[in-house]
Order: structure tokens, then C-alpha cells, then sequence
């Protein structure tokens, strides 16, 4: 059993690989620990939009016995304040300090999303939500991905590889993809954080001037020639994200680096993934995402048993 | 057993009167199918408002065991592209094709509530957004309302006539009614298409300029003269409908169209029935609708029982 | 066994100590009675934000074994309309005769929270929203906070009162504190209606044209010197309202009447105690806040014991 206390990047997880694991054999038998979570509450607190991660998370949650509290933290309740020694006389009408401490008194694991603003880089890198809610709260915090990392992805993303992979040591393309308007870095940051864990190939492409911050780029064989990538790759991961550098901007919409069939014959058979949503024709082509070799619906399941070995792991935690 | 896979329309449902009379017997014993939805969950997808129809249908799947997770579409998640072929470029961030596919990976059954526009006819006739989520989920996909049916309030209202009937064939006036805004066809299309294959005596009343599409009034005896229509009636369905040939339109309110005690007074001691919302002495004066003869409540309370018949029916059709 | 048909008010409650003595019970066992809500179903509606509300009353609804539904009443439903004898051809669309009616076919309890205009006292003061789904409802209500009362609040504060009270009849002091905004009288109010029926010395302080309403205040020990009341008291709690003479208005921001350290130190050992949320270093500063006298965290837990001290007894009553 491990010990994990916080899901909030891999460096919380003692053995990624042996997570993963276990989030396969869980994808095996979903109701084999529906006596984990009985009466037990997991309180999901959104800061922003979600579809796949609310729902395939609370299914998780029920598949270990757990009640679910959805909590739409701009729509249903009160402004929050991050900063410390703040005079609260303006619109934050609560401080993180209370509001995680008395959430944690109604629940027994806590998960939080909340995007970054693309405007302030340090801030965002900061991770000032999610790291006040592990400060304050006085149970277990999920990330359900956060400014700059999105671990439940990446850990759904290394099952469905495993699942999927023809080879033992699989090449792997995170390949950054057109997109009209700027997203977060969490998606591929988090994958280079846990695929370079993993026994794969992993090479990541992009055009000059998307340089993901070095502290998840370094030392992963990195080009800016998207075919040479492609070349015999296992598996082909688009994204798009922002620039790091010229932080939140979107430097080009070059049509170049969409995915096609004509790219994808250049890889070995290979599979395209995505962690959705995804605007078709932009970043991949209706040919490619329709097609036989499509793993974007089973990365979608999969986010069910990432998040239940997860709270597996903290749940059993809890009780030792 | 019926084999139901989704519930869009009458025309899903192979004998419309068994399903009346098993709605009647999950009346009388609400919980006695409680195993057959363990640990199966519905899904239920609002694109608009719902009071009656999201919590009806939540303690219909409730009463039959399986868990319950609600999606506003529009302010919880992404906002979606219904189109085939879009270069995905502007507001829309991601398609029906995956939107209905990831979320049958987290629901047994999926629940789906869309209004029209009221400025496309054929758009709205067309019935893209249910249409497109039965055509990419997996799992049975039921209407809560669609563009132009309402068929899980119909299935209630010919509950509610069942149980109240003094006649073994009562006549049922369906007689539109004046309101101030533009409201969908859908309650009254469902209305005729299921009514008419009941043992009723169906009449339908409007002001000229409100007559419904065909393919629903046909064969349905008509007139604009309200008191004609409502001479001996056993139930009086009120409900407003805009244009259908002037589509969208509200071409008059006419409170000559509104019902009173002294419309009332024609019917052979008949019953008022509405859907709601109603508003109040807009459509209906109080004086009815606060009465004895309003069944208004108890169309309300079959709501459960109509949807947790067509669940019902879907999960042992799913179990064989 | 006491017999709880509404919670609107203490004066819905035969004993309010031992509704309190209750409480404390089921804090210590709190799934005793997890059979007692088995198939029944709590209904929250809310009017406006919420978190310790929404999550503490929905934690105590499943240690009693029931479902909850939440709905958002602004969001999720139609507009409702509260006057009786309106053409309703404006804006809102459903009449809360139909509304708490129809949900009671859906709940066997149903909650409500809605604030005060702040604008129209006597509209506020007769409570027009709790009172009508009182009313019309056909099954119990609970107030979870209304235009001008808090009763869940006020029994959670009276709980732990009685848990840290270091003497048999302690000193504790309901004083104003300043705030930048309006904020309701309501957490004011309950405080007094129930506090003054407890084994307390019970002290009002608030600069003058801060009165609250007579029928709460009446017979309290009431000064305008914060000090004068502080000196030796065993609770200290803080909160804002505004003017109930100059209805609604904020007379001034004053931050003589914060909380700080120099304060708690003329108190016998005094607890702080306050509803949350709290805007920090405007009502009391980070040292009281943070420090170890500070309960706010302690009266979030407790909501959970008064709901489900109220809910247990709506149980046995409809059972009875």
C-alpha cells in the first residue's frame, strides 16, 4: 500500500508506475472496494468549468462507496481571499483560511479546480489555490488540475498507454497543436512530469517560442521539426498550450502543426490521443479523431480509474 | 417486458398504454425495482431551466436504486458544436460526437433537456442536439423536454386522465391559452401524439394562426371556437403554444382564450390540467387552479412515476 | 421526543436546550439514526449563496440515511412569484403556490434560504418567501436562513457555547462589528431569540442607530460601550448587521468596534466566536482569528449537529 497524503503532482506519489497499476486492476473490478468509502464525503469545489473531470470523478468516488458534494465555488457560495493580511474590505467576502478549514469539517477528501490566469506567470506557477487548500485544509486535497499541472490527466493518460502500448518501450510525441485561443500549460507539463517516469520513448515538439518551463521540459528530447517527431511514434499526444516564454500569448495559429492523416502515416501505426476537449479540424482533423486508432474516448473512461486509485490510495491511507 | 433503448418520443414506445399502466403499478409500489439500478447512474444534461422534470426524474432513478449526477451545460462545462465538418475556430470548444461519447462513459443512461430557438423552424423541427446525443452516446438517451416533444409530461398526463376519468372514454379538450412571451409547441405536440392513441375522445381548440405542425394535429378533430370545444368535457388541458406557421410567434394574447369558472361551467364537471409553470390568471384564473377540479399537482407527482417507468424499462432491456 | 413540524424560528421549538442536548448527542454518534431517513429525501432550495449551509445540512441529511437535491432557485428554475391575486404577465414565471406544492410531491423535507431586501423593512419582516413554502408546502420546511432569522446558526452557537463554557452561566456577548457592506440582521436576531432562553448573562453591544428590532431585543442588557460589555466576558461574538432603524444602511464603518487582541484581553478568557464568512481585519483581526481562543471552525462543525438534531425530529414526527 502507499501512502499518499495529497494529489496534487507526481511528486506526491511515491510510485507512479505502481499507481498506475493499480488503477488498472481497479478498471478490472470497479466495486471491489465499495466499502472503502462508506459514509465518507468528497467534496469537489470548482473554480472553473469542467465536464469530464467532475463526472468521472465522482463516479470514482461512488465506486469506493463515497457520497459526492459538487460545489461551483464563483456561482453557489462566497469570493474568496488567497493572500495573507489582507484587510478585507473590498469583494472577497471569505479567506481560503476558513473556507478550507470548515469544508474539511463536512468532508473527507477534498478536490479543487482551478485554471490559471495566463496573465501573471509567477502567480500562476505559484499555485497559490491549490497549495493554500493543502496548507488549510486539514484533509486530503485532489488536485482536479490546477494553474499549471493536471496529474489525474497524465495519470489516466499513462494507463491508457499501458493499456494500448505494441511494444515494451513505446515511442511517445507530445506534440503541441493550433488552438484560436490561449490555454493553461497544465496538460502537458503534467505529462512530461509523469511519461518521462515511464518506460517509454518520450519526445515533445513544438514550434520555436512554446518552451514549457524548464522544470518539466528538461531532459526530454525536444525538437521544433514536427515530421522528424513523428517518425515511428507508438503514440501521438496533441496539445495546445500558450506560450511559457511570452507568457499566455498565442504566438501563431499555424495550421502546419495540426494533426492529419498525412501525419499520422508517417508514425508506426501509431495511436492519437487528446485529454479533450479538443476543437476539431483545428488541432486534429475529423479523420484522424474519428478514426480507428482515436484514443480519446478510452482516455475519457480511464479518467474514472485514475481518479479511484487515487482516492483508493488516500482512503486506505486515512484508516492506517 | 417492453423493449425501450431511448425515450424521444411516443414513437420509441411499442405499446404506449402498457407503459401508462406500469407507471400505475410503480405508484403503488414505488420501491419495489430498487435493486435493478445498483450501481448504475443517470446522467441528467440541462441546456435550460427545469424544476418538475430534473427533480422528478432524479427521485424516479433514486426510487430504482442508481445514483443521479446533474449537468448544467451552459454554466457548468463547455459550451458545444452540433455541426459535422466545423473548423472548431470560435466560441464552440467541444463537439456532441465526444461530449455524448465521454459522457457514456460515466452514465448507464443519460437524461437530456434542449428548447428550442423559436427562430428557426426547421432547425428547431429538426431536434439536432437530441437527436445528435442519441446518435453519439452509448447508452440510451431520454428526453426531458426536446425542441418539440415533452414526452415524459405526456406519459404523466395520460397517467393523471387514467386515474381520474369518470367515463371509460372521456372526451379531453387540449385548448390553447394566452401567455405574454413565445413558448415552444413541445407539450402540445407530445400531447396529441400520445393522446391520440389513448381510449379518450381528443379535441383540439386555438385561435386561428395557432394551428401545430401536421404532423401532429392530423387527424385530430379541431375548431377555434373554445366553448364549443369545451361543451361536456371531462378534462381541460390548457396550455399556451406560439406560431407554428408564424414561427415563434405570439400573434394575439387574447384573454377571451383564458380559462375561468365560467368556461368551466360548460365542461361536465371536467378537470383543469396545465403542465406548469402556469401563470397565474394569465392562462388560468386562480379561481380554477386554486379549485377542486385542478389536477395540476397530481400531473406533477406522475412525473415520477412516468420517468421511472421509461428507466425502468430501459435498465431490463440493458440487463438482457 | 419533541414534536418539530417546521424549523422557521426558536418558536417553532417546544425545548430549545434539549434540541441542543440533542445536538450534542448526535455529535458523538452520528450515524445512530442513519435508518431513520432511509427513502426519504431533503430538498435545499436556495435564493442565495451558501457553503457552511449547503454542505453541513446536506452532510447531516446522509448521516440520517436520506437523499438531498439542490437546487438553485436563480439558476436551475423559474422565477417565482409570491403575491397572491397577480396577473402574472411579467417576468416571473411559476407562483410559489405551485412550486412548494409541486416539490413536496418530490421531498419529504424541503429547506430554503433567502436573504432580505435591505430595502423594504417591512417586507423583510414578514418574511414573505419562508412563510409562503410554510404555507403552501405540504411537508416540513427549514429555515436555512431567511430575510430576518438564523435559526441552524443560532443552535450550533448555543452548542458551542455550552461545549467550551468554562462556568455554569457564562458571560457572552453578542457585539457588533464593523463591515463595508449591508448585511442582514438575521444571525443578530436568532442569536438574541435563542441565546436569551440559554443559561447565559446575556450582553448587546452596538453603537447607537444600531438597534436591532424590539421584539428581539427586548428585556437584553444592552450598551453602547464595547469595553464595558467585554470586561469578563467567557464568549465574544462578533458580527455586523446593518441599521434596522435607518433600514439597511451602513452608518459608518468603524473600526473602533473591531476585534483585537487589546479587546480579548479585558474578557474572563473569552472564546471569539463568529458565523462565518468573515472578512478578516475589518470584523476581527488575523492574531484573534488565528488564535487559540478563536471557535468559528468549531460552530462550522456544529451546523452539521443542529440540522441534523432538526431533521431527526421532523423524521420521527412525520413517522408518529
Amino acid at each position: 500500500m502507499m501512502k499518499l497524503k495529497n494529489f496534487t503532482s507526481v511528486e506526491d506519489v511515491q510510485q507512479p508506475a505502481a499507481l498506475v497499476e493499480q488503477a488498472r486492476l481497479l478498471k478490472q473490478q470497479p466495486l471491489a472496494y465499495h466499502h472503502l468509502g462508506r459514509h465518507k464525503t468528497l467534496g469537489l469545489l470548482f473554480f472553473n468549468a469542467s465536464l469530464r473531470t467532475r463526472m468521472s470523478t465522482e463516479v470514482a468516488a461512488r465506486n469506493l462507496g463515497m457520497e459526492v458534494m459538487v460545489l461551483n465555488m464563483n456561482a453557489d457560495t462566497w469570493k474568496l481571499e488567497f493572500n495573507d493580511g489582507t484587510v478585507m474590505n473590498a469583494d472577497r467576502q471569505e479567506h481560503i483560511k476558513e473556507a478550507a478549514a470548515v469544508v474539511s469539517q463536512y468532508c473527507q477528501v477534498l478536490g479543487v479546480r482551478s485554471f490559471p490566469s495566463l496573465t501573471d506567470r509567477q502567480a500562476d506557477y505559484g499555485e497559490q489555490i491549490i497549495t493554500s487548500f493543502v496548507q488549510y485544509a486539514t484533509v486530503p486535497v485532489i488536485s482536479l488540475e490546477s494553474a499549471t499541472l493536471h496529474p489525474l490527466q497524465s495519470l489516466a493518460d499513462w494507463l491508457t498507454i499501458e493499456e494500448h502500448k505494441p511494444v515494451a518501450r513505446p515511442k511517445v510525441v507530445l506534440s503541441w497543436a493550433p488552438h484560436p485561443k490561449a490555454l493553461p500549460q497544465a496538460v502537458a507539463n503534467s505529462f512530461l512530469q509523469w511519461l518521462r517516469l515511464a518506460p517509454v520513448e518520450l519526445v515533445l515538439a513544438h514550434p520555436p517560442g512554446y518552451e514549457l518551463a524548464p522544470q518539466f521540459s528538461a531532459g526530454v528530447a525536444t525538437t521544433h521539426n514536427q515530421q522528424e517527431a513523428l517518425a515511428g511514434a507508438h503514440f501521438v499526444y496533441a496539445k495546445n498550450w500558450s506560450s511559457y516564454r511570452d507568457y499566455g500569448q498565442v504566438l501563431q495559429v499555424d495550421e502546419d502543426w495540426r494533426i492529419d492523416e498525412e501525419k499520422m502515416s508517417l508514425t508506426d501505426r501509431g495511436y492519437f490521443m487528446h485529454c479533450l476537449p479538443v476543437r476539431r479540424n483545428v488541432v486534429v482533423t475529423d479523420e484522424v479523431l474519428d478514426g480507428q486508432r482515436s484514443l480519446v474516448i478510452a482516455q475519457a473512461e480511464n479518467r474514472i480509474y485514475a481518479a479511484q486509485a487515487v482516492l483508493k490510495n488516500i482512503l486506505e491511507h486515512a484508516d492506517t
